[in-house]
């Protein structure tokens, strides 16, 4: 892995929001999900190798703030990503991350990203990793409850990974659907805005929910889940909030990142500590068995974890060069000698 | 406290090694470590209010990367910084950083800081807190063993908060103990370069020792110190990395910052879980004793914790406003409708 950016130790490559918005269309939206979930995949067939931990968060009334760090013994990399419901009547965004990839071996940073947009992208790209290995065969709809900021990127994910061919809209404020479905326009996706969730769910072989509540919420209940289904819930991600009802996960095979920060934060926190779950790496390296049959209620519990992000930058660093998509951040000091960090302090007094 | 910086949503301050050196100009270096140690002992003052946690370290062969988060309810902070002692071989510092402080109410950060040269001040300030209340009355004379880049750092926080008028500087480098005795030519301290350790401590009521070997090394040996003395170990940071000898610190008192970090880091992993320490917030506040006659010996044990790194960026975003010694990142993603995050994507099409 080659290491783009400057020659100068004290530079670190920096990739802002605009930046990150002409990367994505310097590549192609739908080619970089395609990309990501490669990547994604790619770490997480490799998943032994890596340092695992759950995400270190701050919890406060109003929302949480975590850091997502991992290292895969030659490149580390952190993410610093919050969750606040209430931040968008202020007009702020739910969830914005940024992200760090650094050498292991010297413990420079090489790249520091903006990740609201990047996580967007790198969430849906594992749902849809997650999907292609569970959801049923010859999948074409999926409902999706909750049209807000991550809805468009599922979507679009679907349709480029597992070939997704319409999606059916509900939110409780029809503004977001309305939202959603206006900025699918074009996108080649049948879309169908709905007037419940239960009139979402009809006839689709894939159903996510991505809401923002930050409570224990039943956006579906048991009966609305018939055999079949493949479930991607990535809206129950912290402690204290959930979307299904726990009926529905005693029905189903459950699939999860990370079990010991799924059991903390996922809809599996309904649950028994010991109920079984199944990492997804173990599928997609074969280890264990994805979707069996055609009656299986399978549920991806998607909560989130470090391994994704170190993917999506990885990503990001490899397509830095040439591209020229970043600035240069005069981020560590560089003193002529390394010890002599006062000197440097010195030759700088005007 | 006020938020300094852009009016924009998803605009950060961010301070550069560059900026950072003009602002510790603009204060005056003696100055702001004097600030800085006022801000520091402001937070250890109220303690009981931050969250805590030993930071979160990422080991490999060559060094650690760690993040070290805390909040104290209405302001989040975190720094990364590695400790990487072969990195002086390739022309890189031991030790870079940079931290984030961050609203709790929304999750946004308010400030990205260098804090390589942040932390040699923070570090410098704290061991100068901890000798204020336990150091010898009346201590003029320090010596300093390891002359790296965080020597001269302690040699002035300890004249300008101590009233320390001599340093005797020695380090198994002599070039290390020549940089430092040129740098501190002209700062008012008398300055003698010894040959030896034992050299170094003739005469001193101030032992520091500030060494960056990652072993456990024996800087200092029993019979060197004498009865009175205050030791400021701060090399010891690590696990396996420690600075003196076991039977020096059963003669002591000791003091920490935080203990649960301190047992894992500092001198006292040599010693069992269960020996008696004090955490030095504790003596700040009346409610242990510093030190208590002319005879003991005192031991600040310190390993450096994220409530200082907290101090030192509250610090800087205080005295951020006017100067200008920062530049706007275009860090967050901010959308007109904050749930519309594909949308504004979308509307960045070319």
């Amino acid at each position: 892995m080659s290491s783009p950016g400057p020659g100068l130790l004290s530079l670190v490559p920096f990739v802002s929001v605009d930046h990150m918005m002409r990367i994505v269309w310097d590549i192609g939206l739908e080619r970089m999900l395609v990309d990501l979930a490669a990547y994604i995949e790619e770490d997480f067939r490799r998943w032994e190798v890596f340092d695992k931990t759950p995400r270190i968060p701050a919890h406060s009334a109003e929302g949480v703030i975590e850091l997502m760090p991992t290292s895969d013994g030659a490149t580390y990399g952190f993410k610093y990503v919050n969750g606040h419901p209430k931040n968008t009547a202020a007009g702020r965004q739910t969830v914005t991350a940024f992200g760090v990839l650094s050498h292991v071996d010297s413990g420079y940073p090489m790249l520091i990203s903006e990740m609201t947009i990047l996580t967007a992208m790198r969430t849906a790209a594992t749902s849809a990793v997650a999907a292609r290995a569970l959801a049923p065969r010859g999948a074409r709809t999926m409902a999706i409850i909750g049209n807000g900021a991550q809805c468009e990127f599922q979507a679009l994910a679907f349709k480029a990974l597992c070939g997704v061919e319409a999606v059916r809209l509900y939110d409780i404020d029809p503004k977001a659907t309305r939202k959603a479905a206006a900025n699918l326009e074009g996108s080649g996706l049948a879309v169908v805005s709905c007037a419940s969730s239960e009139e979402a769910i009809l006839g689709a072989e894939i159903v996510t929910t991505c809401t923002a509540d930050k409570r224990n919420a039943t956006i579906l209940t048991d009966n609305m889940i018939g055999a079949g289904v493949h479930l991607n819930a990535i809206g129950g991600d912290s402690p204290g909030k959930t979307e299904l009802h726990p009926d529905i996960l005693l029905r189903s095979d459950i699939f999860v990142e990370y079990a010991p920060q799924t059991r903390i934060e996922g809809e599996i926190q309904q649950l028994k500590r010991d109920h079984p779950v199944t990492e997804l790496w173990r599928v997609l390296t074969g280890q264990a068995p994805g979707r069996r049959d055609a009656q299986q209620i399978t549920l991806f519990d998607g909560v989130g974890f470090a391994i994704e992000d170190f993917s999506a930058l990885r990503y990001i660093r490899d397509h830095l060069e040439g591209a020229e998509h970043y600035i240069n951040l005069d981020l560590l000091a560089d003193p002529d000698d390394p010890r002599d960090l006062y000197g440097m302090l010195l030759r700088h007094r005007p």
